[in-house]
Parts: structure tokens; C-alpha cells; sequence
């Protein structure tokens, strides 16, 4: 990291503009001229300075990482590097998916910023979209689209083990970054930490019982296990409802600056576990003028149709591709229509029940974790609150446990309802 | 690789002199002096040269690796800095079980050239005692001790993920061996491929049953996946019966060249998995004067031993640094007897299924696939050899399907005396 190091300077909307007057492939995205430029900060300055930049021409976005994060109380230093992972990243997984994956125009590793596309009006982020009860018609498609192309074309179902591994060598890199997720994902929920905190005083009796639930800490550590260890696709690494921005036509998925070679399902229980979320803080959020039930059903809808596409989408690649580089199934070996239907349904089958443990995983962390959700925290009677996530939370558990017994999503949004009723 | 390429030149056994002359840690291992050598070329000279070197005063092997092997009919280029891969692992296991791995003096990157000691008469190939039927009374200990210490070591269980991280990265770099096992351990026997062989006719129609059975297929592939993908620990990654050379009091093991970070069930399985085959070709060395009844019964012991002390050793590492570096079960989560219990039996469970799945793919390749092992090669009455093999492959598949319900080794123990019987 040390020459990335060099020449470091977090810039202001002043050094900002003379960096972009001269970085040609920004310029052009702003019609080659920098008079009357309209410029918004927009990250919270903690984590990474994002600057929106209007022209009368042309329009972009600047991110630029800091340092350290804030997120976990104090400030913690944290790698700038990061942002060579999710320039990498979003170049990767814009070049597979150019549809959900905003363009990168310009990458500066020394200066850990990145230029890219502004997603302009009226995209917003979905978790704000899901807490306005806003229906989003075309969202299970787009994510089943983006989350079978990522995984499934950078995974040893397309890839071969030669690039697999050079791949996997280099987001090993990311390391700070998956210790984050280790920590706040799989440890400390399941521990007494400093950082931890729930809906208090009404939530803590469930904060402790996940503390002395024995099994559900075997099951986080074998989760745990395939977070480290099973180096399956390039995964976005960060998959929730917060790094997604969408409108009616449009859906964007931001943000993989946790990205590295790891398990499937850690991205798409990310996305199911927070859609989760976002059903059970429904209750919340009703009043007399919407009582919401007509969105809880489309919520259901959408959980269930992101994994049905995503399943149809995923194997549908595998059967265009199964004579591609792919070194996993060898097509001698798996090239008849029976064997093939085995092992795809073997393994949809594994992937379902790794993306359930994950997703109760991120369920749990947002409840009595460090880093809550809006879904919940946007619910201002505490009482009230806690109840949603009490449910929340008593779900996650039994799914992380049961995982093993669902063979559908249909039975996972029946078990969702029945919790509800 | 590029600086890895310049100065390689490869030893003949006058340029060999000069290079210890030229090399203080070695001259210094044969007594300062290259007077009065014996010097005997060991090796192949197929994969690698192999010089052992003696002196009055000292003894040493010189390893240099060739870029290319021959054990797959036509000559198969592969890159030479499996020497690095090699002396990486062996000091690494070395520094973490000095007792059964022999000390490496000397590692010359561009010459793939490993100094290491000599281990002297009467030490010789496991393999090759197991035929001649020769009991081994520490082996199970030795191995188990072996084994235990290198995998424990070597995973998230006392390995910080910085640091493991950093190592996996690193072994990615042994790719071309890697692929290697996958094709001739994962692939081949399971397809029709120029380089399979079997006791032809004899077995004639069990080749072509391992190529058309779904289940086995399905079975395989999901071990291939985890071979793949799974980083738990630093694996020798070729740990069979030719591996170890013993005596009645020492036991060592040699050639980690396929060493990577792998699945901990691929060495353990391995290394009982051979075992298993010793077992079934002694019908093919027993004569008159040696019915070899009680050497079966050793062998079975062994297995037994091996993997309950491989448990025991194992599990009493967990145990001693449940409060070291290790961050895969933290102790503020896991340091009650009960929950470590619960994970630990959980994890050895899992394990022991990984290392019979792994075992039954070595001993189906050994049977069915390019390279066989002299056990049976060296029972020269076809028939004979074709029916202890038959009975070996048998097994194995039945392992490779079943392996889930196996609960300890004394039930695999019993399943091989039925199969036998």
C-alpha cells in the first residue's frame, strides 16, 4: 500500500474542481468545461467524501474514501485502499451487468477516488423507497439479473481456476474490510461489545438470549467459516437495501467496497435478509391512511420473485455456458441432461439454504448489532419499535437454524406470514 | 515467475559439487569439505532431480525441480516454482512439527533448487513397507501429530485472518498444481480421458461405471468445489503413502510441492484413504508363509488410530489456545464448556465427512485414473489384481455417497472388514 500512499490529499469543492479541469475523462463527462458547476457534498464526510458535480453539459460523481470510518463509535482507521477494491469491483460487475452497475469514468488509486456516473433524480435509495411504501414493479427482475450475472460469471461455473485464483490473490487484499464484516456481522452480535446496541429497555432480554443461545452461535460460526474461507464468486460484499438506488424504470446497485472472492449467498441474504427487515418495520410505519398490508404482500412478492429469477436467470447461464471456460463441471462429465439437472439442482438447493443462514446473519446484526437500519430506527414510538424487531429478530433466529429445512422461498415467505399473523 | 526464470540452469552431478562449494549452508552441513562425496542421482529425473549427497563428516539431498513432469503420458510443462511452493510449506510445517518434517538448509528461487537432510538408512517410502507388510508402531501416532499440528496451526482456528488472508494469497500462486489435482483427481476417472488406465479387461466395465454414475458425479463435484474453494488451512495437498518415509522409531513427511491452502479432509483423507488401499491389495501379497491376516489388522488399527489421536491432538490444540490469535471462535463467544463442546464436535464431525469424501476421490483415481499405486502394480497376476482393486473401488464409492452417515472411523473400520469378509 505504499505507493498508494503517495500523494494523498482529501480534496474540497475548490481543489475539487481544478483536479477535474485536469483529469480528461472527467472533463469530458462534463462537456470539457467547468464554468457554472453546481457541486454537493453528499457523504456524511466520516466515511467518504462524495461530491455530486452538475454541468450544464454533463454531470458525475466524485468519491473519494478517507482514511478511517466512523461508523463504529470512535473513529477507526480503515484502508483507503478500499476504493482500488470497489473501483475493481464496480468495473467487474458493470463489465458483466452494465445495466445495474453504475459506469466508472475514472479511477485515481493514489488519491483513492473514484469518478463515475451520477444517478440522477429521482433515483433514491431503496430502503428509503421501501420505508415510503413505494413499489418498485421491475426490482426483482433487475437484482435477480445483476446478482446471477456477478456470481454466476465469476465463479469456477465460468471462470477458470487459473483466473479464479489470480482473482481471488488479489481481493485477499481486501482484507480490513472483510475483518469489518467478520466483526460486526458474525462476532459481535453474539457477544458482549461496546459497540453493540437494541431498543432498550424492551429488547434486552432478546439481545441477551442471542448471547446464550449455543446453537445459534454453532450455526454463526459455521456461516462464519464460509465467509472466510469459501472463496465462491466476487461477491458485492455489502448487498443490503442501502446500496441499491432505484426508480420506477431503474435499478443501481453502489457501494462494493467490501467486495472480495466469498459465498454467494453472503450477497443475496444481504439483499433477502433486508427486504426482511423492511416487511417486519412495515407495522411501523402504517397509520390510518395506509395500513400497509398491501405493501407487506408486495414486499413478500418481491422476496420471492428475486430468488425464483434469480434461480431461473442463474441456471439459465449455466446451461448457456456449460461448455464455456468454466473448469467446475467439466462438460464430458456433466453434459447430460439428467446429471446436469442433478448437480444444478444440488446446488441451487445449497446455495438457497447458505443464502437464508446469511441473511438471518444480517438480520440478527441490525437488530442488536452495531449498525442498525432505518427501516426500524425511522419508528420513533420505541415500543412499537421493538416489537417489529422483536419479530424480526425471532425470525432470523429460526431461519438461521431451520435453513437447512426450506426448499423453497415459497415456505420461507409462508414461515415470514406466519410469524406476522 | 519472470524473476524466478533468469540463472536456472539444471545440476548435473560435477556442476552440483561446485554449487555446495559456492554455498556456505550447505558446505557447512557436509562438514565444511566436498572430499571423499558419494553422490547418488534418486530422483526420477522425470519431475525433479534428486542428489543425495554424503560426506565423512555430513549428508544433505539436493531437490531441483524440472519445468515440466512426465507422469501424465507425453511430457506436461509445470512450472518449476513449485520448488518455492515446496520450501514454503516445508519450512512452514517444519517451524510447526520439526519432529516428522525433514529441516530445509537451503532454498535457491532461481534455480528451484531445495538443500534439505538426508533422511538416512533405514528410512524408506510408507508405501513400500505397507507392501512388503512391515507394522509401523508410531505411524498413527506420528501422522496424527503431524497432521494435527500443520492443519491446526495453519487454519482461522489460530491464524489472525490478516495473516491468513495474506498466506492465501500467496499459495494462489501454486495454481498450476492445483489444476493438476483437479483434472487427475476430480475429473479424469470420471470421463473418458487418454490418460486413464485400469486392470483391463478385468475392470473394464467399473471404469465405465464410475463414468456413468450421477450420484458419484454429483458427489465429486461438490468435493472438486471444495477443493476449489475452500482456503482452511495450509494442506500438503498430496499427503499418500509415497509422502512419508519411515522407520520403526521416525516417520517424515516429504514432497508438499502441491502444498496450498485447502480443505483440511483433502490430506487427512489422503493419507487414510491409502491406508485403505494397503488394506485391500494385501489379498494380492499374502503366499504361504504369510496369509497377511495380522498385518490387515494392523493396517485397520492404524486407520482407526490415526484419525481418533488425529481427533484427540486436534482437539486438545482448540483447546490450549482457545484464548490465542485465532479468530474464528472468539472466546468471548465461545469459551463456555458447553458451547466449545457443541462447535468443537460440530467441526469434527464435518471434518471427518470431509476426509472420507476425500479419501474415496484418491482411492477411485488410484483404481480408475492416470497414476496407480505399486500396491496393486506390484501384484502381477492380473486377476488377482483386478479382483483386489474391484473390491477397493467398491468401497470407495460406497465412502464417497455414504460418507455423511459415517459418525466415527471405527464405523468405517467395520465397513471395510464387511466389504473384506
Amino acid at each position: 500500500m505504499s505507493t498508494a500512499d503517495d500523494g494523498f490529499r482529501p480534496l474540497d469543492e475548490n481543489s475539487l474542481v481544478e483536479y477535474i479541469k485536469a483529469t480528461p475523462s472527467l472533463l469530458a463527462k462534463l462537456g470539457g468545461a467547468v464554468d457554472n458547476l453546481i457541486i454537493k457534498e453528499v457523504g456524511d464526510g466520516n466515511l467518504n467524501f462524495v461530491y455530486i458535480v452538475v454541468a450544464p453539459a454533463g454531470s458525475l460523481v466524485i468519491k473519494q474514501a478517507l482514511p478511517y470510518i466512523r461508523c463504529i463509535g470512535e473513529s477507526w482507521p480503515m484502508t483507503k485502499e478500499r476504493a482500488y477494491f470497489e473501483a475493481t469491483a464496480l468495473r467487474a460487475h458493470g463489465r458483466l451487468c452494465p445495466a445495474h452497475v453504475p459506469e466508472v469514468y475514472h479511477f485515481d488509486r493514489s488519491m483513492s477516488l473514484i469518478g463515475m456516473r451520477y444517478l440522477e433524480p429521482p433515483h433514491i435509495i431503496l430502503r428509503k423507497g421501501l420505508i415510503a411504501g413505494v413499489e418498485y414493479p421491475l426490482l426483482a427482475e433487475h437484482m435477480a439479473e445483476y446478482m446471477s450475472k456477478t456470481l454466476f460469471y465469476t465463479s469456477l461455473l465460468y471462470t477458470t481456476t487459473t483466473e479464479h485464483k489470480r482473482a481471488v490473490a488479489e481481493f485477499c487484499g481486501n482484507v480490513e474490510l472483510c475483518r469489518l464484516t467478520e466483526q460486526v456481522v458474525f462476532s459481535d452480535p453474539y457477544k458482549v461489545s461496546q459497540y453493540n446496541r437494541w431498543t432498550s429497555p424492551y429488547l434486552d432480554r432478546d439481545a441477551e438470549a442471542v448471547r446464550e443461545d449455543n446453537v445459534l452461535k454453532l450455526e454463526v460460526a459455521q456461516l462464519k467459516s464460509m465467509f472466510c474461507e469459501r472463496a465462491q464468486a466476487l461477491i458485492h460484499g455489502d448487498l443490503h437495501t442501502g446500496s441499491v438506488m432505484v426508480t420506477q424504470e431503474s435499478t443501481q446497485v453502489i457501494d462494493p467496497e467490501f467486495a472480495f472472492y466469498g459465498p454467494m449467498g453472503f450477497d443475496i441474504g444481504a439483499f433477502l435478509g433486508n427486504l426482511i427487515l423492511a416487511f417486519f418495520a412495515q407495522a411501523g410505519h402504517a397509520n390510518e391512511g395506509n395500513d400497509r398490508k398491501a405493501y407487506k404482500k408486495w414486499i413478500l412478492r418481491t422476496i420471492e420473485e428475486t430468488w425464483n429469477l434469480f434461480y431461473k436467470k442463474f441456471v439459465a447461464l449455466w446451461n448457456e455456458n456449460k461448455d464455456g471456460p468454466g473448469e467446475a463441471y467439466l462438460p464430458p462429465i456433466y453434459n447430460h441432461s439428467e446429471v446436469l439437472q442433478l448437480v444444478q439442482t444440488k446446488y441451487m438447493e445449497n446455495l438457497l439454504h447458505d443464502s437464508l443462514g446469511f441473511g438471518a446473519a444480517k438480520m440478527i446484526r441490525r437488530i442488536v448489532g452495531v449498525a442498525h437500519v432505518e427501516d426500524f430506527e425511522s419508528i420513533s414510538d420505541a415500543s412499537k419499535r421493538a416489537e417489529c424487531e422483536r419479530k424480526a429478530l425471532n425470525f432470523a433466529k429460526m431461519l438461521m437454524k431451520e435453513r437447512r429445512k426450506f426448499t423453497s422461498v415459497t415456505e420461507v415467505v409462508s414461515a415470514i406470514q406466519e410469524v406476522d399473523s
